[in-house]
């Protein structure tokens, strides 16, 4: 199987995924397309992999919208097996909307988001584990309302990587165990040590997580910072005006549970982010912010 | 030893075990008679284990109660070595009331639960790694004040197989290193996928959760659905009336926390529950509502 | 490498950690030395490692404070490779204040802690896991602002030992993929099983918990106790008055997570904690408290 090399660099033509998260789109209704396609995707320096794909990257597009917005969603399968798709925001019965479609098919799929939340989405298909393990899976955001406005605001989602060989699938045996081989964030391992995310000092931050698994937990800590609101899997525990004063050094997630840390880059520098879980942080979990005044 | 097949399915005389959670008796003062055995039973399809139970099941018997209640416990040793029993409920002198006590033998455990929440019992007799991972734990429920009607109510506990020989104990060596081979909920790998639960759409449901591991967590779900309301360990972390709105994906437990998770199937159809720990999902942790209307 | 026996007792000699926690010292600034050093150390049993450390001992020493409150930190590094300090209670630039400082230097690290909360401090230099894993973490306690008054508090730190030779430092390879041997509270296995801390039935218990990982979770639990108060990392999650009149088991901590638990002894006795993440527990997280009228 391919290996993960911690210590290795990108390549020429190394192009990191934007992890800025534009606000939600102005409309009440989302129409969405969701092609799936097989495709080789870089997921580590020099590594490799034949992912399954939403829209062709892994993860797949991030959504957003605001509760009580209605998303229909048209589900198109050019793959080579038989794939589907399931929305956590949505409200649905599974066997119906959530069914598998065969490669050449395509299924419209809609719904109102009820609820806030950071979503996952992903393949429901069997084996589950593999399809979100070779890449189908992604998030949609849905605003509380009354979302305090911020400066800059960043999405990231962690998964982990069980490496296949080289150009190929991941390897189900591992995926099984949990025994996987890296961890990336967006979707590629260590991708913004090497493309650092810019953002202002002084200014306020939202970083929005998604811990995608498929089987492991995140621990998401910002270096030189305090988190002084969090938001988990649909509930705030720390908010700046809590009369405990607390602040929160990690934001801790389930697979498949999402939340946002706020906070703020009290001076120029530049600031590392992590899960805190650190042998995951060792094998990709991990990047950084280059922060200016 | 034995080994977990997850395309198995039960052989002729499989009985799932009733996930349906009665209301907590009219009276405020309960006496429970809990008599230790070993016993052959069918843990996944196909796979049988020597338990160490108490009344003869795994997980022992579901008790519930109110807080102020009070619970007078009779525990009988019929097994061949010593056994012991400790109720997360109670508030007591871990080396009195939870004593070891020898076959034969059989003492009189008496407490008030003096605070709501879905807690786990468990054998603590060293090693008491080996005592769970034998078949010894169950849920005594004790409801909140207030506790808000529901229409249909399920608990589910969910524990790690680490698999001995065919008939044999769990294999304490793996059970060291948290190396399970499959995953239950209420005793038995995928049983609710063989025997789907029953529920009823547009009706509220609440399902109580209790993680009694013995080391791993976790994050059920129910797909389809998005939780209103979650109770995690003693207090709400997402409520209908929340100015946020959110809704969660996922009850995230620790091992021996418990707690429960409340929503309503938007239709008829067949819904999945999942530990969202998704190695665990394929190793079992996994089970089917049928939803009608 | 060394091995950990659950079932080996310290030899002549051993001194226990001292659990309790001092009040925050009446001063707003607080100055402290921490001088880096290199010293073999026993972590469990006849188990002896190369530590690196702060003031020698592992973990560093606890340092308190309130809101608001400034630290001033020296730090000497007398070891033989480079390293470095990150308190996660404050907020600056870690490319300056958090840098890597060579054998024989030194830096001053100032900073004013504006949130409550238990937080990890650790050396952040590459590659973290081996530092962390070396011994290079303690904890830092910022009071809320009307914290309540308790009798008795205490302080633990729960860490992973990946154990390298006899005498050698721990192993690198293992904490690549979080593949321990034994667990620590206060950075002995089993430690307070050995020398029990003491404490008083009928008085309000507070015990603060940081899980330094470096990538294990916890599921702290007193046997024979319900926590009436939790806070867990910046917020409050279960409190007396609360109208759900909840309990919790487990304060559960995902890696450098940190919180406190308060409790009421019922009666005089022999009372167990543990990480009830089983598995951890039977490697060593585990103690006593021995409680009298
Ligand atoms: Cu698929
Ligand atoms: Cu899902
Ligand atoms: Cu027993
Ligand atoms: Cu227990
Ligand atoms: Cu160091
Ligand atoms: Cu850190
Ligand atoms: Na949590
Ligand atoms: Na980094
Ligand atoms: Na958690
Ligand atoms: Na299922
Ligand atoms: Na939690
Ligand atoms: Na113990
Ligand atoms: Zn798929
Ligand atoms: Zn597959
Ligand atoms: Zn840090
Ligand atoms: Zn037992
Ligand atoms: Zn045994
Ligand atoms: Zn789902
Ligand atoms: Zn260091
Ligand atoms: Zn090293
Ligand atoms: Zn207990």
């Amino acid at each position: 199987p391919a290996t993960y090399d911690p210590n290795a660099a990108p390549g020429f033509g190394f192009r990191a995924r934007d992890a800025v998260l534009p606000p939600a789109p102005a409309g009440r209704r989302h129409k969405v397309t969701l092609t799936i396609t097989e495709k080789v995707i870089e997921v580590a320096p020099g590594v490799r992999q034949r992912a399954w794909t939403y829209n062709g990257t892994l993860p797949g597009p991030v959504l957003r919208g605001k509760v009580g917005d209605t998303f229909t969603v048209t589900l198109v399968n050019k793959g080579s097996t038989g794939h589907s798709i399931d929305f956590h925001a949505s409200q649905v019965a599974p066997d119906r909307k959530m069914r598998t479609i065969e490669p050449g098919e395509q299924l419209t799929y809609a719904f109102t988001a009820e609820r806030a939340g950071a979503f996952m989405y992903h393949c429901g298909s069997a084996p589950a584990l593999h399809h979100i393990g070779n890449g189908m899976y992604g998030a949609i955001i849905i605003d509380p309302p009354n979302l305090t406005e911020v400066d800059q605001e960043f999405v990231v989602v962690q998964s982990e990587l069980a490496l296949g060989p080289q150009d190929g699938l991941a390897k189900l045996s591992k995926l099984y165990t949990a025994d996987y081989d890296a961890v990336a964030f967006n979707g590629y391992a260590g991708q913004y040590r090497f493309a650092p995310l810019t953002a202002t000092a002084g200014k306020r931050t939202r970083i929005w997580v998604l811990d995608a698994g498929p089987s492991a937990p995140s621990a998401f800590h910002v270096v030189g910072t305090v988190f002084d609101t969090v938001f988990k899997d649909g509930g705030y525990t720390v908010r700046p005006g809590d009369a405990a004063g607390g602040g929160a050094q990690v934001l801790d997630l389930a697979p498949s549970q999402g939340g946002f840390a706020e906070f703020t880059f009290a001076e120029p520098g530049e600031y590392a982010m992590v899960s805190h879980r650190f042998a995951d942080a060792a094998r990709g979990a991990t990047g950084l912010f280059k922060v200016t005044s």
